[in-house]
């Protein structure tokens, strides 16, 4: 069954930076989709923050098993409408991949509840990435640690909730640590954090990345139905109840009557 | 040490309908801060919804050990600042107890990042409260098992994240199961769910109920100093690293400068 | 990819209980592989008690993907070497579906690291399954709820670990609760606890029960190369590290020793 | 109220290498133990392995809050049945606070379940500890990172469940990572694992290791009545159901009949 992944990108230093308009040509999300692209199975879109809709629209959404999202420079440009929207997806099931930066991103802090901050540096230096969690289908084929050689730093404490699982932690020059992969579900949408990828640097070419994301990508699809009845807070009537009961006591509310939100 | 526990009411069901009004003559609030005081270490205040700032002012927030919320009728009314100030301050430290129908409060929704949503029926049915993690602290001197004769029935799935750990399952007559007692932590501030209180009921007359929120008050209780620096997401300029490392490669952003948010 | 399944039945209750064998005339495991063998990417085999080595020989075990385990009358014939060899190979990626009355194997108290108990009472009562985790893997295509009308009863405290994700809880028309869906991860295998299934009763030909197994075999399944380096400690000399230090201060060990165990 | 500590300690490279010798006269158990009475609310004994049965008798695991476990030399030299009582007064809810080699003890992997397998290298390098859950009970007064100039170093992938939360993360010079500080609970008991402790360097007289153990006694300290129950599996009788049941269906057992185990 092939994954149909949607790239989402901010696309604003590419066009302001000259450095990262040279190193990612096609643009940050067209370079991610060409990692995805290398896996048969998933079939890639992109959509970007000057997009209509940033690109989210119902229907591109409906058609999203898995949503990337990248984003630094300006995650208030993003509609309060559209980040609703899409956490109500990722709700139903929809899988998200949040890369670097994109840990301030609207939709992250709201999926995850907390402030999600963290230490940073910005000095091209040297990280290193420790699968703690072998074996896991998002380490799935990668070596017990991989290097980028130019990286941005981010530091603890990492300001998320206690994940599911932690798969990633990376080592830096510099002497800090970082927790740089951790899964967490909301609702019936698996949700996974991966650190690297500053723009100045090519770390979207490394091989390493690429096959984190293919593998994050299969492991965060939920092959099943649309779970929409999350939605839903259902009155359940006497008259339809599992077992028998009497009803008794005083009530604020008429059989099947909505209840407050 | 006296713990500091302020129970916020939303006093609306107390002053419109009349079985709630004559079961809590003092409010919901004045009825749960009379459980808390039976407590000699637990010092309570009370605040609702009508009180100018919600009664959750800065001075007061700042004073606040563990916050327990009784909300249901109009959750709508409590003004978004006012929420994200008690967010800011679970995550610096501040306990947050949320109580039954507080399950769709904003502030359990944003500090879940899910919808929160579950099955209700109000038919004055038993419910019978295990406890499935004994001795944990907030089951601290509790029987196996306790019941509430008369009580509305909540049913699974609730859309919560996964816990940190699940301290009580109730058992419905008619059929349902939910989980009762859920613990989290988001920052600094533990957060702690516990699902019985309709106000149609005499629930937080129940002994039991009583010994559970004292204990729950303790377990909130974090008496290290407000973890402020949770609101930054400072830069560690070159110059300050803990190794010593050369700065390398492009960069985005001058020395010691702010990051994007 | 055809998923390789062993069921492993103790074999005792269908030769010495009339009851269970006209009603598991192949045995459970034989009831138990057919369930699974509706499943066409499910290769099935079974294995028992009485099979020298129990049936779980090192060939065995390097070519199962997938164990189901189902015990209750002696446990304490299993092997204790057999043990440790499957607790190995789930370390290494095996996965292991614990069913029913097997929570007091040998196997998985040992995994779990608990003393695995619960109450119990067998009634022929009704048991109601909840699915509290919606659209998690195991829980793909059922129902919100379904019931098994004849079950022996497990009552909480269920004396296990906090899981990574509850997926079923069980009502029990006698009052109780369960937590009957359970994962876990010990190394790199995956392990799933499911509750129901007790010889006496039909349940293995409840298509619901058949379904959950299925999906719990897909969901276990690694499909990553066996990760047999978790047995070992390993050394890393100070001439072999991945960033230049020097060697201070006193040792116990000359380089490249093995450690203590 | 007094929490009684007991540190246990191996006790074979106090006496046997002139290095571990001379930096701990007392040996490590009785510097540790040092650490822990710097705190007033703390009392504090010990007991070795050559002590008859290790020093943990009925007598005195019964009076012991929480035990502190260091070993490493002669893991396999602790006698089972001890470890079986250890492992029995950890489920009634006793804390247990495993440091550094500890992590290869029979009681760790025996609450664990696991390997606990890692990586080392004896070469006195930098370790720094970040504090990755801020305000954790166990972080208490601590700063945001702290380092020990002299230590062996522990690498990832560390073979241990996933924990309920790590609270550190430690950054080597010679390029790993490693989690530091994990908590677990196993049945009624809290359980801590500490990194940092290796014999041929003078760890145990760093301050900041000493208020990690001070507060780790503290949080793993469980002030409610020994869970003597966790040992049981109760049958509960048709005749004392809590809701009405009928009898019906076949059965195995005869009522009020112990369980199969």
């Amino acid at each position: 069954m092939t994954i149909r992944a949607l790239v989402w990108g901010e696309n604003i230093h590419e066009q302001k930076n000259k450095v990262v308009g040279e190193l990612y040509p096609e643009g940050m999300h067209g370079q991610i989709a060409k990692l995805l692209g290398e896996d048969g199975e998933i079939s890639t879109a992109t959509a970007v923050l000057q997009d209509p809709d940033h690109g989210l629209t119902d229907e591109v959404l409906a058609q999203t098993d898995v949503l990337l999202w990248w984003g630094h420079a300006d995650h208030a440009a993003v509609r309060d409408d559209i980040v609703e929207k899409v956490a109500r997806r990722v709700y139903e099931g929809m899988g998200l991949i949040v890369l670097h930066s994109g840990h301030f991103s609207k939709i992250f802090k709201k999926l995850m509840g907390t402030p999600c901050g963290l230490k940073w540096r910005e000095a091209g230096e040297r990280e290193r990435i420790w699968v703690v969690n072998p074996r896991h289908p998002i380490a799935r084929g990668l070596p017990e640690h991989f290097e980028i050689e130019y990286e941005e730093m981010y530091g603890e404490p990492f300001s998320v909730p206690e994940p599911l699982e932690t798969v990633f932690i990376s080592w830096f020059q510099g002497g800090e640590v970082f927790r740089s992969g951790l899964t967490y579900r909301r609702g019936a949408g698996n949700i996974f954090y991966f650190r690297p990828g500053h723009e100045t640097y090519p770390t979207y070419f490394e091989p390493m990345v690429g096959k984190v994301l293919r593998n994050a990508v299969h492991w965060a699809h939920n092959s099943d139905a649309a779970y929409t009845a999350i939605h839903d807070a259902p009155n359940v009537p006497v008259g339809a109840t599992l077992e028998p009961i009497e009803e008794r006591g005083p009530k604020l509310h008429a059989d099947g009557e909505e209840g407050f939100r």
